[in-house]
This record gives structure tokens, sequence and C-alpha cells, in this order.
């Protein structure tokens, strides 16, 4: 794997730089050990689901983790934005970054709810009080920020936004577990958060995630919503389903919240390596997690300017590829331009930042399966394609 | 244990018959050893969720256990029938029985359905085609039976009633895996059908469920809305979400395959010990699974008549619950007398025999977790119920 000095990229016919294909996604588990410790106790308990002690004690970590009153997990982040549209009571128009993962907008509408797609920052790739209100009308019920690539929308901005238009304020959180913004963590802003514990974020439990709120009622209603035969006192809710988060979904959690502290410095050591790697390509910005402190460090992601690169973002992504490495763009095409959206979206140009970010970000590997030394190795190649842009160009395209 | 000769109930101060507590679902899980080789493979190869080897393999066996083309592993069995409601792109009102788990009306909800319910068979306890006609009126665009008991619905006959009156035909078979009827597992019945692989029931992942179908295009559609970023080729659907099956899921599925007849075998020794024990007892019925052969034994459901048994059901249920054993009365009070449905529920004595059936109903203990012996122990108790019914009834009400 060592790349010292320039090699000939494997898109060109030179050997491929890393033998094993290599995820994007955090990918951390813990060691079977500790896993089968977990594991024996729920055989001895015979107590598989419904609620039960791991569960219990899950929630009561995570919401001390985030400082928040009440933490319900559930069995994926996108059950817990549905069974959150749901729980706020919304009726309308919910204003939501066209920069996001599209569970974001399909929640929304599962609950009934149109998504007013806005704008971003250019900088933060986040949406803005100022995106926001670039598209506010009087349909419109709610504001429902994303906090991404490990940073913040500035959250706070959001609740005064809310308070002054009348709008209910709910953020998608998915990839923001562990995050601090103006010495708050993540997960206690707004009306509610929504994080996701899926197997590519840093706290994995393969399939999870959680909602988080200090409004005692609407944890409550959440309670209800989340399953069918709930243990708690009846509040009304307007639907039920099915969200309960296992016993074995629990386990992983409660051992990704020991490692959380250790999966997040090990990423920012391979983020530095990445910053200090690539500093000097032309055309490459590796993305600083906005407006948190700390960021969990779960992506890296870097945005490409075609012309001083000297290749497209979808030209990198798959001469990366053939070197092994999955980088992937994301969020591609925009929430926006996806079914059943695009028949309505915005005409192109309407969202000018969300289609430029679309078409020059990608996210390079992070996690589990790779370290500081793995990030030089990708830097370097990344170097290496930019002095062989223009083989690379007739080769890959772009 | 034993319980030779009379005994004094333990409701009346006498020794509880079992010291801990039985629960009635079935909570089959395979042994450690087996457990641990299956997930020791996910951990080698680091694939986690995601729609791996594992939940490929398993989607492969259900078909072929089914005979059906498709069979589609889903996070929980009412995210199964939420996704299935979606994928058949319906408008409308869609009959369905009133004596059911909730979610097979709240999965309607969700789809911006409407559920129309209707009675069922004093006998059978399953809606018929004579029930579903009661109610049948323009506004219905579908039928939803229900398979309960470990019985069925006889499916064939409301894929003609759908025929005649052109209604799409989909079963909620959540309790109905391995039920056979007129030579066909249940599975391949109607445009759908939807499994729940739930720890209480015989095929248990701690949480799980399956929907099949024989349709391509419909098996697509489900694909697509069971993940926003799905493998196959894209076909239009309404909505996505995430139904994901993770590979820990899988490997319990795959060895509750192995172990299907054998939990069923042992289930249909505890049931005829039920059977047999309580034959003499005035006033109890054993329900029979009905329309079904063979029935997958999934459940022990006992039928109370007040005036010959001298208990009502629920002081019975008390009078179990104080011996260790969680009887349970099942759908209770009816999916129309639960929110939000109870708004504009049909008016008491529109649906007779579901109404009886909520108040006479209770489900015994059959499953891992007790044995033929155990079983024939628990009639005897029922047995000395009857018995001491005028201490009880004033001990425990009813």
């Amino acid at each position: 794997m060592s790349a010292a000095g320039r090699r000939l990229p494997a898109l060109l016919g030179g050997a491929r730089a890393f033998v094993r294909d290599i995820p994007v996604g955090q990918m951390y588990f813990p060691t079977w050990e500790r896993y089968e410790a977990a594991m024996r106790g729920i055989f001895e308990r015979e107590w598989y689901t419904n609620h039960g002690p791991l569960a219990r004690e899950a929630e009561e970590r995570v919401a001390d983790v985030l400082g928040v009153r009440h933490a319900l997990c559930v069995t994926n982040g996108t059950i817990g934005l549905m069974m959150a549209a749901k729980a706020l009571e919304l009726r309308g128009r919910v204003i939501t970054s066209a920069f996001t993962f599209v569970a974001t907008a399909q929640a929304l509408t599962w609950a009934g709810l149109t998504p007013v797609f806005c704008d971003v920052s250019p900088v933060t790739h986040h949406m803005t009080v100022e995106t926001a209100a670039a598209v506010l009308d009087e349909s419109v019920c709610a504001v429902h920020p994303t906090n991404i690539w490990g940073g913040t929308c500035r959250p706070a901005e959001f609740e005064a936004f809310g308070a002054e238009n009348g709008l209910a304020v709910y953020f998608d959180s998915a990839q923001a577990f562990g995050c601090r913004v103006g010495g708050r963590a993540v997960g206690s802003f707004g009306a509610l958060e929504v994080f996701s514990f899926h197997a590519t974020k840093i706290l994995g439990t393969a399939e999870g995630g959680c909602v988080t709120t200090n409004d005692d009622e609407l944890a409550e209603r959440l309670r209800n919503i989340r399953s069918g035969y709930g243990t708690r006192a009846k509040v009304a809710v307007p639907v039920t389903s099915n969200g309960r988060f296992s016993e074995a979904q629990a386990a992983l959690c409660l051992l990704a919240l020991d490692d959380l502290e250790e999966r997040t410095a090990h990423n920012r050591a391979i983020r530095s390596s990445y910053v200090s790697g690539m500093a000097g390509i032309p055309g490459i910005r590796v993305v600083d997690p906005p407006d948190a402190d700390p960021s969990n460090e779960q992506y890296a992601v870097v945005q490409v300017d075609e012309e001083s690169f000297g290749l497209n973002r979808d030209a990198l992504v798959r001469a990366l590829k053939a070197e092994g490495i999955n980088a992937r763009r994301y969020f591609f095409p925009g929430a926006h331009r996806t079914p059943p959206y695009d028949e309505s979206a915005p005409p192109p140009g309407e969202l000018p930042n969300v289609e430029h970010i679309c078409r020059t970000v990608l996210q390079l590997p992070v996690g589990a399966l790779v370290d500081y030394e793995d990030a030089r190795v990708i830097a370097d190649l990344v170097s290496d394609f930019h002095a062989d842009a223009e083989r690379l160009r007739e080769a890959a395209g772009g």
C-alpha cells in the first residue's frame, strides 16, 4: 500500500493500491469477545425485544451522553423520522434541505406532509435561516433542518427562526451523533431530533436510530407511536407503528457508546491525514465540518474544482474505485430531483448551490477499516491523479 | 409443577404452580453454539446490513419453503404491511377484520387508506367472504383478510371474491408462516401476503417479517420501497422507506427455518395436551386452527363460556397469572374500538361476533418455554378453577 513517488493509476493499467475494496462508511463493530458477553446475557434472559432491559439502559445512556431528557431508541432512523413527523401533529408544508438523504423527505410524505426544498450555503453545505426564509410562505408549518458532514446547521438560529415565524422546528441529525455546538450537544435542539445508528454511522447498530426530546408529552406520544402495545400511559396519537429496538440492537448500542470517544479520535486522525496530505493539490478542498466543536468526525468530504484539479468529481470517483477505494458521491442528484419530488421540483438553477455541490462532492473512507496511513496513501493517489489528469480524462471520461 | 388431585389456586392462597412467569409467545431461539457460528461469519465479512449475503439466502429459502416467486425480508411485519399498501397503489377504503392486531389497520392509515372493519365467524374467528360482503360498497378498493390462530380465512375464496368484485386482495398472514390450505402454502395467495418474524412467532428473528408475492413487478416496487438505495432496477414507487433486514436478523431467520418442523411438532404436542387435558371441562373450548392442513400450531386459543365454566375470561386470566402463567386476552377490545378508529366505529352490536370473541378468548402458552407436561399442569389448573369457581369469582371478580 506504500505509494512513495509517482505511480501509475490503476485506471491506466497500474496495480490497484488496495487489494480489498474499502467502503466509505464507519463499519465500526465491537470485538467478538465483547459482543459475545452481551449477547449471551440476552440468550440467558430469553428477552429478545419489546423494550427489554438493554433497550432501557441504552436509552438512559444516550440521553445522558446527549444531555437530553428523553431518548427513544428505534428500529432505524427513517422510522424515527416518520414517527417524529406524526408525533408533532403537523399539517401542511415543511421546509427542509434539498441536499440530504432522501429519507428526510420521504418521511414527510409518509406522514402526509409536503417537503419544500431550500438551497444551502456553498461553504457549509447546510441549509441556513436565510435559505429557509427564501421559501417561507403561509402554507409552511415547520422547518426541518439537517445536520450533515459531522457539522451542524447552527440549530440555535433555527430555534429563533421558528419562534419568530410560528413554525415547529425539528432536526434530522442522522449524521450528527456526538457533535456539539455552542457548548450544547446536538440532540436537545428544537422540538426533537432524529439520529441514525446505521452501520455507516459513528454509533452503529447495523440498523437503528433514536429520537431525542426535552418535551415530556412529545416523548410520551413518540413511545405510543413506536409500538402498538406500549407499556406507558396512553396519550392520544394519530397512528401507531412498529419502531421497536431489539435487545441485540441495544447490545451493540451500549458497546458503541463505550467506544464513541475512541472511534471519534480514530476518525479525527484519518481526517487530519487527508487534510495535510491533500493541502497542496489544486482544486481539492477537504470540507471542514462546519459549526461543530467538537465534530463527531463522521465523514471526510472532498469538493472538487474541475478546472484547477483537471478531472471532474465523477472521473475522480472512477479513478479511486479502480484503486479499490469506494469513494462515493453523496445525495446525488439532490432530494428535489428524486421521485416523486422531481415532478414538482423547482426549475434547474433555482437551488444553485445544491446543484453545484451535488456535482462536485465526494466522500472518502473513514472509520474502522482504514487508518492514518491509508488516508495518506489515498491523498497521494489523488495527487498523482492530478499530475496524470490528462491521460485519466481520456480513460475515465470527464 | 406436579398437580395430581385438587390443589388450592394461588389466587386463593395456594403455592404458585410455576416459579418463573411463563409467556404465551413462542420465544424460540437457536442454541448459542449455532448462533455463534452464524454471527462470527458476519463479523468476518464485516457486512452488517443492506441486503447482505445472509439476507439474500434467507429470502431464497423463505420463497422456497412457501412455494412463491418472491420473498422480501423486512425489518418487521408492520413495516411490511405499510410497504405493501403503498406498493399496491390503493386509493380509498379497505375491508379488513375487526378481530386483528392493530397494526393491520394502522398500516392502512399510514398508507393514506381507510379501514372498513367487518365481523368474523363465531366458530373460526376469521372474517369470511360473507362478512366482507356485508360491508362492501363502491368506496372499497381492496379486501385485506387476516390469517390468525395458526388457521386461515380460506384465502382462495377471497381470491374469487376479489375477482368478482374488482377488488385488490392481499393478506395479513403475520400469524400463518408454515400453514397450508388446499395443498398450497400460505404465502402465494392474492396479490401478496405479509408475515411477522416477531419473537412471539413460530419463525422468530426477535423483530422481522417478510412480504411474499408471485407478481414480478409488485416485487420490484416492494424492493424499491424497502430501501431508498435499492440495488435493483428502478420502477416508479410513490414513496420509499427503510425496511431493511439486517444480517443478524437473517442469521436468525436461517436457523429458524432449519428448526421450523421441530418447533411445529413441539407446539403440536403442547396443543394436543391442552385439547385432551381440557376436553371434559364445561365451558372451555380449545379452538381448532380452522382451514389449515397442516397448521403451524402457533397458538393455543381457548374460548370461555362463562355460564358453564363458572368464571368469565378475565377472571380465568387473573387466576392463571397468579400461578405464573401469562395467559393473554388477544385483540381486545377489537381494532375498531382502538384510536383513531373508535371515533367512527360501528355502534356496539354491529359486529356481534367480534365483540363476543374479544370478551371470551384467551391464549395459553405454547413454544420454547413450555412442554407437553406443562400444558397438562395448566389444563389441570383450569379444571381446578372450574371446581373452585365460586370462591375464585369472589377473589378475582367476574
